[in-house]
């Protein structure tokens, strides 16, 4: 049965609820790297074998310089432009929702959004998240690309864990208190 | 000396950054009641010697039926319009940055900002507030008053630390990193 296949948003916002600037940059996140903590990633990635991107994320680690990591993994890059797939890396023009639907009633490991902010919008408000992993940087950015934007629908969460880690991230766990 | 005298925001948010809804209700608050857990506000309450609200918030409790609290304190209602005082409860018209300044010049114990939204937006943006003590509530509210609203100041924080509690609250607390 799938009913436990769940899409998690591991994910990084400043206190202030932002996942990056407003000219996309990341470079916040500097302030909480410390050799050989890796704040759950590599546990987290282990329990997953299926990856959401949007197209517009994907290109920016490409043009970056990086490979797509995830190679061992279903990957569905989300794009308006067909395009032949690459391995098991597919190019999905398709309705968001649907491909969610459809991968959950699949059986398989956990589905990870690997963003970016209008995909991860997207999932949000059509109620598709069933757990947050999110790790609070501490700082205030003061602007930029909010990871909750206005309104989406009400949803109880349920606090699975809290933990502070030495560089002053919090990464918080929920998961919908209805599931 | 007075150098630390530090403003402290003592507040309630939802995970996704809202500290009420549009239409001013805190009733998702009641989802992290317990008995006899305040979650560390009789004890930040005592450290406390000066508070600061803004005339709408003052306003709201009374009209609730509730005698304002902090009788023991030196209390600021921040208002447009000139009033005499009551008892040591007074009505300031004046600048909201003058007035905390010309506090933190004074010896004394701790100043506490107990809201609203438009008191505390002030205080952020113009860099008054030393001390973050955000109780993060389960739940996904998706749409709101914002705690933090765009077009603040970039500040870099220290996590001084991070507290769960059974009801699924997060208690995160911060100082500026500079101070």
């Amino acid at each position: 049965m799938a009913m436990d296949r769940k899409v998690i948003l591991y994910i990084s916002m400043s206190l202030d609820g932002y996942i990056a600037t407003k000219d996309n940059s990341l470079d916040f996140l500097s302030i909480v790297e410390q050799e050989g903590e890796d704040y759950g990633y590599i546990d987290f990635v282990k329990s997953v074998d299926t990856v959401i991107i949007g197209r517009k994320t994907y290109e920016k680690v490409i043009e970056m310089g990086y490979e797509y990591p995830h190679k061992d993994k279903d990957v569905y890059i989300v794009t308006r432009t067909t395009k032949p797939s690459i391995g098991n890396f597919k190019f999905y023009t398709g309705e968001l929702t649907q491909l969610v639907n459809s991968l959950k009633n699949q059986s398989g490991k956990y589905i990870y959004c690997d963003g970016g902010a209008e995909i991860v919008n997207e999932l949000i408000i059509n109620d598709l998240v069933d757990e947050y992993i999110i790790s609070v940087i501490p700082i205030l950015l003061g602007d930029g690309i909010k990871l909750f934007k206005d309104g989406r629908p009400e949803q109880k969460l349920e606090l699975v864990s809290a933990k502070q880690f030495d560089k002053g991230l919090t990464q918080l766990h929920y998961k919908l208190a209805d599931k």
